[in-house]
């Protein structure tokens, strides 16, 4: 790795192994049957790491994780239905904006960025208003890294009788779901995250029953999961051009996924990069944001120095020329940077990473109290 | 090439430059300068390309061609709107479609197949009909090969004082378009089509000045180029995550385009490649549909041979052993295959296809009158 290929330490694109990128060396007909076996495969063992063999399929999209997340909105939310939107950062008010966009009736129960949202809240919530039919939960929220208790808040959900749709961008392949134990109408990923793919499609894990019920309810052509869904499994084809490269490059993720050990082995080693991260950052005199009992070992936001010699341009600037990109905070009222847990790195990157940053406090004059 | 990477001779995915594909074997962090500056100078280049500098904009957009035409129709068409959809094959009836869902007014001009929308026949429909206020054209309709008169078509609608949303999907980098004679606000193509690169990101270049005054149109939020825009001249950054690798293949792709001379270098290496396909093609008796002076030199019709020992899956199957992938047809009525003539192929590719298809014409006892 030199500076013009620095390591990723940011929540995707991240870094890939150097063979899933040469699986994009090939280029696919989107028509040939080898194609749609790619594809198939894929499909097939995306809805295995869900555990939803039999009972769910996974309906890939083309586009941002977002455009997956528009997408299920507006497919599996009547257009008389409401959302109940559980905010504690900004991926959860992207896709309470994404309501407002489509028209989709829904109300926002929002906390803070470091307080995950409760069952029991959202026990109160669904039994205040029986309008509600559906409740949006982001998984993992990104823009801090903190995790929220899906498995409890689904079980409400259930009780209560209303859909869940689950934005899992950055948790899916790394965190356990379980779609036997854990009711959902749609669970949304994406390639370039903890599957180690490279960006270029989403994708949505939908109940079967559920996505054969959400027929016309999509105010979109492109973002139509239904009928995405039916012309592929009539042709095996996807509607519109498929980003081949990147559907290539995610099947020969899938296939490392499984050979180093799927889901337990990438948590296990991203747990292992979380660890190392944010010990390494504590002995510089970084703090984390947030408690480590709702930290996802998925991204990790730092509270950034006080010494008025930080400015986050320059640090970045100065750690990338070390080989290693950082990602900017997403808090407003305070000043952080984050770091990523995941992609093709392991604890002996994220050790180098915390030494580059003791060097460039060092360099740049930074003192942390 | 052996079977495993077979010669694409389809409208895209196509087959691209070993340099171009090679583009993806770097990560890169979608928040980085030097990233951003990829992104900047890909619309840059694709602006200048369309002759648009400093009276257009380049939106990219994530996902596939359909999903661009879908944000143009919904970003640059108020809600009152009206459009005229002008239409001689599938990506016209696309068009239609896309209106319907979006819940935008629209009337469908049609013309068969074989037929171009004339100028003539625009200016009475305009005449006739003053609510419309958007005229929706497909450059290049892939779906036989027919070039619609697009600087005479603009030409009436602008006199008419309507907005021309132009699909340029398939011609857009090989087939000349002027902005500063062509009057329209919105032109759309895709990342990998006559420009060569990999599919997975589409563009619409903009009259900077509609795209302006489309704020608040637009009924979705992925799929917002206003909103993508102004996000883009902010930050610098695409508002979701860009798919880095395709744009870094289009970038690469873009310097070959102009190391090997630009658009009228890349419209002669097509026209050879059409050429030489359709008189090859003559040579064993297969007639290709559209009349010569209609005929776009990016995808060519044939009519199927009508012996009964020529079934499309076995053709397509044994040409493509031979290493080359065609394209099934997409007319209704008639029995056709389709034979791409766009990508990195040159007129020695063309020669070898035909003789593979003669080949497999003597092989499957397939006779042709
Ligand atoms: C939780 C979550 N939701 C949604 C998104 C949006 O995905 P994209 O940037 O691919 O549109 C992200 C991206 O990081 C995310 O982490
Ligand atoms: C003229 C035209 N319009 C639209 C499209 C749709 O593009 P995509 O398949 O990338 O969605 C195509 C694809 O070939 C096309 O040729």
């Amino acid at each position: 790795m030199n500076a013009a290929a620095p390591i990723l330490l940011t929540p995707g694109p991240l870094t890939t192994s150097e063979r899933t990128r040469a699986a994009m060396m090939t280029d696919w007909g989107s028509w040939d049957g080898s194609f749609n076996a790619l594809t198939a495969r894929v499909c097939e063992r995306l809805v295995a790491i869900a555990n939803g063999t039999g009972s769910h399929v996974c309906v890939p999209l083309q586009g941002s994780g977002t455009f997956a997340v528009e997408a299920a909105i507006g497919t599996f939310v009547p257009r008389t239905g409401k959302v109940l939107v559980l905010v504690n950062g900004a991926y959860g008010k992207r896709l309470a904006r994404i309501c407002e966009a489509l028209g989709r009736d829904h109300s926002v129960y929002e906390t803070a960025d470091d307080v995950p949202t409760t069952p029991e809240a959202v026990d109160g919530l669904l039994a205040a208003d029986p309008a509600i039919t559906h409740v949006g939960l982001i998984h993992c929220e990104t823009s801090t890294g903190i995790l929220n208790p899906l498995p409890e808040i689904a079980a409400v959900v259930a009780r209560h009788g209303r859909g869940l749709i689950i934005d899992a961008m950055s948790s899916f392949g790394a965190l356990p779901i379980d779609a036997a134990a854990v009711p959902f109408e749609a669970l949304i990923a994406a390639s370039g995250k903890c599957l180690e793919g490279v960006p270029g499609m989403g994708f949505v894990i939908a109940r079967a029953e559920a996505l054969d019920r959400a027929e016309g309810n999509s105010p979109s052509l492109a973002l139509n999961l239904h009928d995405q869904h039916v012309y592929m499994q009539r042709t095996g084809q996807w509607r519109f051009t498929p980003p081949t490269h990147v559907v290539a490059a995610l099947h020969e993720a899938l296939l490392q996924y499984d050979e180093e050990g799927g889901l337990p082995a990438r948590h296990a080693k991203y747990a292992r990069n979380c660890e190392v991260l944010i010990r390494g950052m504590e002995r510089l005199g970084l703090k984390s944001f947030l408690a480590p009992e709702i930290q996802a070992p998925i991204i990790v936001t730092f509270h950034a120095p006080s010494d008025p010699n930080y400015r986050f341009a320059d640090f970045y600037a100065a750690v990338r020329d070390r080989g290693f990109v950082l990602y900017p905070g997403k808090l407003t009222q305070l000043e952080t940077f984050r770091v990523g847990c995941i992609g093709h790195v392991e604890s002996a990157d994220m050790e180098r990473a915390v030494e580059a940053v003791a060097e460039v406090f060092a360099e740049l004059n930074i003192t942390i109290l």
